[in-house]
């Protein structure tokens, strides 16, 4: 371990809580409070509303500003399709239809591939990583200075952890084996996975199931244990790989319509922002406590739990890596973001190396052999 | 990897986000907000204002509460030692000579292990899974009851993620070494390194250092690198070994008075609570940057890196689960809460094992070999 930490300086990089502004201002105003606006925003989230943990994200958080404020600044949940289907969500935003969604960044890489970097991409950042990333480690400000060329800002609002590689009908025992397989899985996923020979195909969760009943699709991949037990896809896949290698750990964002943002007092202004690191933790948290009961229960339905082969994975890894290079080719904005991420990626990782890897790896280790 | 996810049923557990009732109630009185009160509460913590990560925990939240309510909920942070010293923060909560303390729950197992519970005990829960079962498991709730008897409350307010094993003069190299050894080390992490030979000694930050040199101790832990490189032990306890296997995953709690609680409008207390959430993620996310740019500086400063011996682990390992045995003959409160605890851990970790750390020894390994 000693000699993959390098003896070389580092970058020191400015760690603000981003609030000093905010609160310091408020100190020199102490009256807003009376005079606090009743106001009423609309969100449009990128999920249905029976996913109810990432969904629930923004429930959260509308709950919770709206207990801060007694009431005054209310935000309205609306799932996937109610205002905007979801793949509109962020021009609905730019445009002001909404003021607010809640969605996942990389859903829009049609637009640009640098979206998908502040939420999830291929052999990313786990979730802890994620967090320091766009907290701490410039990784926000990076992401909203793109963003605002699209004419929104955003907030972390939510995280999955490390999902699961997806559901298949036969075994995959080598990178031979996924060759010419139908696989739902969109976005810079699906541009790995086609260079591996995988055919990918887009299809809404709801039209997943008879797909792979058919026989139209052979693969798919949805979220985690607790999301995936519900659309029922162990009865017709029951080969469960692990892990997702494209989300090791996913951040939701809630995007914001920057005028609108402005608009609000100053403690309007922080309430949302404590509740949105507020949905952040919960929503990892629950789906830790959720996919810890629900893994148990897929096994015991027959569910077959297989690790992707590790061809695949190393074939995937240099294929993901190459794909960035050609990403900062065509991206002016993943040419600006990446290469700090990338340095901000290998020495997290380094250190997570050290004394979190070590640990997990041992009590993981030590639980499974004694029992206790 | 399959074998180790039994085929058996699970507890359902309920995960309430534990705020509908303030949301809903603050609905049906919307003219609170203009009555706010100003309320001025005093916060002990349980650090010194030099260890600026954890201490900062609760500067972090207090600021928050004074810009979400305008400046009427005013919270005032201070010191470890300034209005009591740390070992009586939870009493002077208790008899709200403050209404609010910042610690950890491990500092009073003097007056019972199970305050240890929820804080981190050794080879406990890692950071994520603390979350989990603090928040959504029934943790929370079972260490308040157990609080309750102690005249507080209690809310997860900071993470450290796992820390560093501590410095050494001379090198481990098997249990052995171990023996006679004078480190400092106090709580459950002492009872367990004095069963393996080591004299554990009890002594404030400020005084490791001259100790060291001294050669009164032989060893120290303290936190992780960033906290450690301050007080320069490298320059004479140059071993430095991990994990903590004391602290996989240590969780900072605000302790209040259920007094001066209840006396809070429903949106001071919406308030506080969020920005407690808000303080949880934060500080976790800070420590994973701050580490991540201190341990590359400690290296580059001579300090020598090291695997705690295997056989160490092991014996530590047993020792501590023979020592919860023993706690839960002397302590109705462990033995009330710590059943269900490892039945989460057990679960938790068999969860963690399949998507999580596969995805992490995967990407770790890769990106140590590849250098991308």
């Amino acid at each position: 371990m000693t000699d993959n930490i390098e003896r070389r300086g580092f970058l020191k990089r400015s760690a603000t809580l981003g609030l000093g502004a905010a609160a310091a201002g408020t100190l020199a105003a102490p009256a807003i409070a009376q005079s606090a606006p009743n106001i009423r925003w609309r969100l449009t989230s990128g999920f249905p509303n029976n996913l109810d943990t990432i969904y629930g994200g923004a429930v959260f958080a509308a709950e919770r500003v709206k207990a801060m404020t007694g009431g005054k600044f209310e935000i309205q949940v609306f799932q996937a399709g109610e205002i905007v289907p979801g793949g509109q969500a962020l021009d609905a935003v730019a445009g002001n239809t909404v003021e607010i969604a809640h969605t996942c960044g990389y859903y829009f890489t049609g637009k640009d591939p640098a979206f998908a970097i502040g939420s999830a991409i291929p052999f990313g950042l786990n979730s802890r990583l994620q967090n320091a990333w766009l907290y701490h480690a410039g990784g926000n400000e990076a992401y909203d200075d793109f963003l605002k060329d699209h004419g929104v800002m955003a907030r972390p609002g939510g995280a999955t952890g490390s999902q699961m590689g997806g559901w298949f009908r036969k075994e995959i025992n080598s990178l031979q084996d996924l060759k010419g397989i139908k696989m739902r899985i969109a976005g810079v996923a699906g541009d790995v996975m086609s260079r591996l020979g995988v055919v990918p195909q887009q299809l809404p969760g709801g039209d997943i199931y008879p797909a792979l009943e058919r026989g139209t699709i052979d693969a798919a991949e949805w979220v985690g244990p607790y999301d995936d037990e519900r659309l029922g896809f162990y009865q017709i896949a029951p080969y469960y790989y692990y892990p997702s290698f494209w989300e090791g750990g996913l951040t939701i964002h809630f995007f914001i319509n920057p005028g609108e943002w402005e608009k609000l007092p100053e403690e309007y202004k922080a309430a949302l922002d404590t509740a949105f690191h507020a949905a952040n933790i919960n929503m990892q948290a629950l789906y830790d406590v959720k996919n810890t009961t629900a893994i148990r229960s897929l096994v015991g339905k027959g569910a077959q739990l297989r690790p992707l082969p590790r061809d695949v994975m190393d074939e995937a890894y240099k294929q993901a890596f190459a794909l960035y290079e050609e990403y900062s080719q065509k991206s002016p904005a993943w040419a600006k973001i990446y290469p700090d991420w990338k340095k901000f990626r290998e020495e997290g990782f380094e250190w997570f190396r050290v004394a979190e890897f070590s640990y997990d790896s041992y009590v993981f280790g030590a639980q499974a052999a004694n029992q206790q």
